[in-house]
C-alpha cells in the first residue's frame, strides 16, 4: 500500500519533506480481535509536528520508520476471526487506542489509563496510509450522516477537546463563564461542545482574527484577541472575577500563566495543550483555591458521545482536505498557521 | 482585657520576642450580628508565623499593632441585637471568617469565598486575648462532649485538613492508596478525617520519626520516611503506579515535586501546605491526566460535620497548652518543630 | 391596599368566584431583616387552584381568610433596618420562601429544606395583592432586560422545572433521551432548561395540540400526543428502551405509571406535578435499577442562575397578563386548560 | 459432575426437596472466551428461593431442569483459546453476570446493564455443582488472603449490598444517619461498607434479636427492634427528621412504606430486597423531596473494590457451610431464618 512514512526527526522543523510518500507492506490480521480499516481521512495534528520533532521519543516507545497519523476513520477491510458484532464494508472511526479491555482501568471505561496499550500514530504504525491494523474495541460503527473524511480528526482533536468541555460543563452553571485560549483545531470543537453541554457564557482568546471569527460562528459570546491586554479584558468581562473554567488550548508560551490569571477564585483551569510550564506559588493555589486539570484523550463511549453531537449537526469540523501525498504540503501548513480548522489526508 | 500583640514583622523569625503580652481595650458590639466570644483557646498556627515574616502582607490588608489568632472557641460573651438564636454563656466554635452572607458564594455555602470578609487574626484583631469581636454567621455551638480549648484548633487547621481529605474522599474507592505529606497539627487531622470517610490504604510521609508514630496511632496503614528516598517507596507500596490521592501538608522544598511524583496518572494531588512553587511541564500534565487542587479553608457546614466527628470520637486533636502569656514561647517551640499535634493558647 | 382574598374553599372547584377583590390592610415592616415589595406581577399557579379546593390544608398551617400568590416579583417599596444591600425601587424577583438563614440546611444552600421558613401565598398573605411582605434573604435584584410581571412565575413555576430539568441535565449525555411529560406552565420552561444545559434528545408527552406545538417552539426535538400510544411512541423513538430521563410535569392519573414505563432501566423519573400516586412493585424497581427523584422549588442561587438564562434570552416565558381584579377569570382559565404558557396578574 | 438441580416449581416452599442431588454433564468451553470453574462455594440467596417460587419466570427466560447458584468461587479448571490473561489454577471470585464487553454499557463498565448477558443459576445453569461454566470477563482472581469458599456470597448479595452502601456513602457526611432495614444476609454486609466508606452513625432495623446483634458487631451503632415502633424510635434518634439515607434489604410487607417513612426530607430511600410494593402519593414526594433508587447487583470495578475490602479486613461475612448435597437443608434454613448471615455450599 502507500504510506507517507518519517524516516528522520527534524527538531527544528526546517526541512521541506517530513515524511516520503512510498510503498510499504500492507498490514495484516495477526490476532483474533485485529481489525484492518481502509482509511477514508487521517487528521493532521499538532503532535505529528511534535512527534516529527522528537519530542515524543522520552514518553513512548517510537521507532522510526514510522507511519504517523492517530485520528483515523474509514470502512473495515478485513476482521480477526473473534470479532463477530462487526462486518467488513461498515464505515467506522477509530478510538485512538488499541486496549485488551482486561485492566481495571478499562473496565472502568477509562481505556486511555490502560496498564497495556497501543497507539497508533505515535508507537505503532498509523493512519498516514492506505490501510491500518488496528483492535475491535477500538472501532466505533458511524451513523450513515458522517463520512469517514469528515469526522477522522474527532478521534483525537475531537475527543480531547470534547473531554476537556466535558469536564468544564459539569460545574458551569448559567450566569458563568468559560474562556477557551485558541480557537485553532481543537478550540474550535471545544467550543462547540460547551455551547452543547452548558449555558456559561464563553470568551475566546486568541491571536489570529481568522481563528476568532471562526471561534465566534461556532458559538463563542465574546471575542479577546490576544494582543497582551487578554487577561485585562477577560476581568473586564467578568467583571473582574475572571472565568471559572479556563480551557487552555495552547499550553505553551505565556499562555499557561495567562490561563491562571484569568481563573477564578475556586475556578477551574483545564490544561490540553503542550509545550509550556505549569509554574506557580503554592500560596497562590491555596488563597485562590484554583484546580488545574490535566486532560488527555477521552475514552470509548466519549467518542460515541461525540459523534451523536456530530450526527445531530451540534459539533460540525471545519476541515481541509489535502491528498495523502500532499502529507508535506498539510504539515507544513499546520505548522505555519494557515489550517483553518483541522486538515485531513486522503488516500 | 488582656493581649499578646504583634508590634513588628520578624522577616527571619529570629527575635525570641514575636508578640508582647499587654493590655488593650476590650472588643465592643457595634453592629446587630456581631458576638463577643470569651476565648477558651485560641489555636497557634504555623500562618502566624507567616504573618509574624510579613509573607501575608502583600495578600490582605493587615496593619500593624495586631492581634494573632485565627483559631478560636470558647463562649458567648455578648450579642448584637440581631441575633435571637444564640445565648450568653453558649460554648461555641467560631468559623474563621466573618461574612454578611448575602453574596452568590456564601448563599452556595462556600463563605470562604464570600464577595466581602474579615478574617480575625488575619486581617482584624483575633483570638490570641481574653475576648474576641466575631459575627453570628461564624459561631457554631458545641455539644457537650467537647470544651473549647480542646476543639479550638479545628477551626483553621482542623477544617481545612477536613476540606482536603473530604474532597479526597469523594474519589477513593477501596482498594485504592493516599499518600498524606506530613503530619504535623494538619496532617494528624487528615489522617484521621480520610481513616473516617473511606476505606483508601492511607501511606503517610514525613521527615520526623515522632511525626510518623503520631500518624500511625492517627490510623495510617504505612510509614515512609522523607530520607530521599519516599518517592520510589511509595511506588513501591503502590506498584510501581503511585496513589489516587496526594495530600500535600507541607507544600515546599521539594515536597511538591515529590508529592506530583508520587500521584498515579488521572489521580489527585492536593496542596494545603505553601511556601513552595508548583514546577511542571504542561506535556507531563497532559499525558498523566493529574488533577493539581488547590484548598483553602472550609466551609461553615464541614466545620459542623468536622465537629460531629470529634463528638464521636472519629477524630481527635493532638493539643499541647500554653498559657495566654507564653504565647512567645509557644510560637517558638512550633517554629523549632517540637510541639507534637497542634499548641493552643489558654488565656 | 386592593388584594384578591380567599375566604372560602371549594373543593369542586365549581364556584364561579373563587377569590374576593377588596381593600386589606397594607403589610407592614416588622422585623430588621422584612423587605416591603410593590408587586408587578403575581403568577398564577396550579397551587393555587390546590389551595382552593384545600388539598393544603393538611400539609402547611393556613388560616382564611388569605391572599394568594406565591410567585412573585415588583419593586422594593420598604426596607427593615437590618437590610443594607438593598434599596429602594429596585426592581427584584423574590424567592417563594422566607428564612432566617441560620440553620444547616440554609448554610448549604438549601433554603427549601430550612427547618423554619414562611412561604407567602401558602401559609403567610401572598402578592395577588398590590404589596408583599417578605424578607431580605429572598430578594433577587433584576437585570435591566427583565421587567417584574415577565418573570414573576419564575419564583415557583419557573424554579421548580429548572431545579428539576438541571438535575436531569447533570447526567444526561449526548446520544441521551429526556422525555418531558407535559407542556404547559412549566413543562414549556423545563423543556427550555434542557436544551439550555444538555444535549440530549427532548420528546415532549402532551395531550393537547397547542401545547406539543408550544413544546417545538421551546426547542423539543420530538412531539408525541399523549392519546393511549405515548408510551409505544416513546419506546419507538428511543430504540426499544426508553429515556434516560423522564421528568413528569403532571404527576396524576397514567402519566405516572406511564412516566416510569417510559424510563430506561438504570434512569431517572423526575417527578413536579402531583395529585396522583406512585404504584410500582420493588422487584421492577430493582431489576430496572430506576431511579425516582421528588422535586421541590429550587434554591436561592438557582433562582439567579434561571434569571442568568432569562437575562440571556436562552429561556422566556410565554405568559397572559390579567388585571388583579380578574384574578378569578385567570384562575378558571388555568382550571379549563385555556392558558398556553403561564398567567400572570398585574395589579 | 454432581449437582443439585431443580425440576419443579414450588410457589408455596411447601416441599421437603426444592432440588435433587444427581449426576450432570460437565459443562464444556464452547467460545474462545469461556472458563470452567471449579467450584469452592456457591452462596445460597433468597433469590434462589424466589426462582424456585416461580417469581423470575416471568422476568427472565428460564427452563427447568436448571442448576441453581449465582453466587460462585473457586478456581480456574479450564480456559478458552482467547484467555491469555488467566490461568488454571488461580482462586477466583465470578462476578454473576457473562457478558461480551462490545455493548456501550460495557464499556461504560455498567456491565449489569448490558445490552446482553447470560446470569448463571438464573437463566443458565449455575454453581450449585462441581463445575461451572462463564465467561472470562466475569473472573476476578482473588488475593492470597481469601478462600472461594469464605466470599462466595460476595457475588451478589455483598455486591448488591456493597453498591447500594456504597451509593449512600457518595452523599452521607458526618453527623447523618443511615437507617439499614434488615440484617441478614446483605444488611450485615451493608453495614459493614457504611462503616467503612463514611462516617454516618448506622441504625439498625430488625424483627431478630439474632440479626439486631450481629448488626452491632458488625458496626451498628444504634439497634432498633421492628415491633411495631421502630418508625418512631427512628425519628427520636434523628431528631424527628429522619435518615438521611434509608437502605432497606427486605422490600416487602410494611418495610417499604416505614422505610419511606424514616427518610428525611431531601433524603434518599434505597430498596434493595423485593416481593412489596411503593405506593406514595406524588404529593408526598414534591414535598419531602426525598429520592428512591432502585438497586441492582454491582459492577466488575465493584467487586474489585469489595474485595480489597475483604482483603484488608474491614468487610467479613458472617457464613454457615453446607455440603452441596445438603443443598436442601440449606434452603430450608434460609427459608425459615435459621440462618445467621449467609449459606455457603461446598461441593
Amino acid at each position: 500500500m502507500k504510506a507517507a512514512v518519517l524516516h528522520d526527526y527534524d527538531e527544528a522543523l526546517s526541512n521541506p519533506v517530513f515524511v516520503t510518500y512510498e510503498d510499504v507492506p500492507d498490514p495484516a490480521i495477526k490476532g483474533p480481535n485485529d481489525v484492518i480499516v481502509r482509511i477514508g481521512g487521517a487528521g493532521v495534528c499538532r503532535t505529528d509536528l511534535h512527534v516529527i520533532e522528537g519530542i515524543w521519543r522520552s514518553k513512548v516507545d517510537l521507532a522510526l520508520p514510522h507511519i504517523l497519523g492517530h485520528e483515523n476513520a474509514g470502512w473495515i477491510e478485513a476482521l480477526g476471526k473473534g470479532v463477530t458484532h462487526l462486518k467488513v464494508g461498515d464505515p467506522v472511526i477509530c478510538h485512538p487506542l488499541i486496549t485488551s479491555g482486561h485492566c481495571l482501568a478499562c473496565r472502568r471505561g477509562e481505556d486511555m489509563h490502560a496498564d497495556e496499550s497501543e497507539f497508533p500514530g505515535i508507537n505503532v504504525n498509523g493512519g498516514y496510509a492506505q490501510y491500518l491494523r488496528t483492535g475491535a474495541r477500538s472501532i466505533i460503527k458511524l451513523p450513515e450522516t458522517l463520512s469517514p473524511k469528515d469526522v477522522a480528526p474527532h478521534t483525537d482533536a475531537g475527543l480531547t477537546a470534547y473531554r476537556a468541555a466535558k469536564k468544564a460543563s459539569r460545574h458551569l452553571l448559567p450566569g458563568e463563564f468559560a474562556v477557551v485560549i485558541g480557537a485553532g483545531g481543537l478550540g474550535h470543537i471545544g467550543i462547540q461542545v460547551l455551547r452543547a453541554l452548558c449555558a456559561a457564557q464563553i470568551i475566546i482568546v486568541d491571536r489570529a482574527d481568522m481563528a476568532l471569527k471562526l471561534a465566534q460562528e461556532c458559538g463563542a459570546d465574546f471575542a479577546v484577541k490576544a494582543d497582551g491586554s487578554e487577561v485585562d479584558e477577560v476581568l473586564r468581562l467578568t467583571k473582574g472575577k475572571g472565568a471559572e473554567a479556563v480551557i487552555d488550548f495552547v499550553g505553551e508560551g505565556d499562555a499557561v500563566a495567562k490561563g491562571l490569571a484569568m481563573t477564578r477564585n475556586a475556578g477551574f483551569y483545564y490544561i490540553v495543550g503542550y509545550g509550556g510550564k505549569i509554574d506557580i506559588p503554592t500560596i497562590d493555589m491555596i488563597t485562590s483555591e484554583k484546580t488545574i486539570v490535566g486532560n488527555l484523550v477521552g475514552t470509548y463511549p466519549e467518542l460515541i458521545e461525540l459523534m451523536a453531537l456530530a450526527d445531530q449537526g451540534k459539533v460540525t469540523l471545519a476541515t481541509r482536505e489535502y491528498r495523502l501525498e500532499d502529507a508535506n504540503t498539510a504539515l507544513h501548513d499546520l505548522h505555519h498557521g494557515k489550517v483553518r480548522g483541522r486538515a485531513v489526508l486522503v488516500p
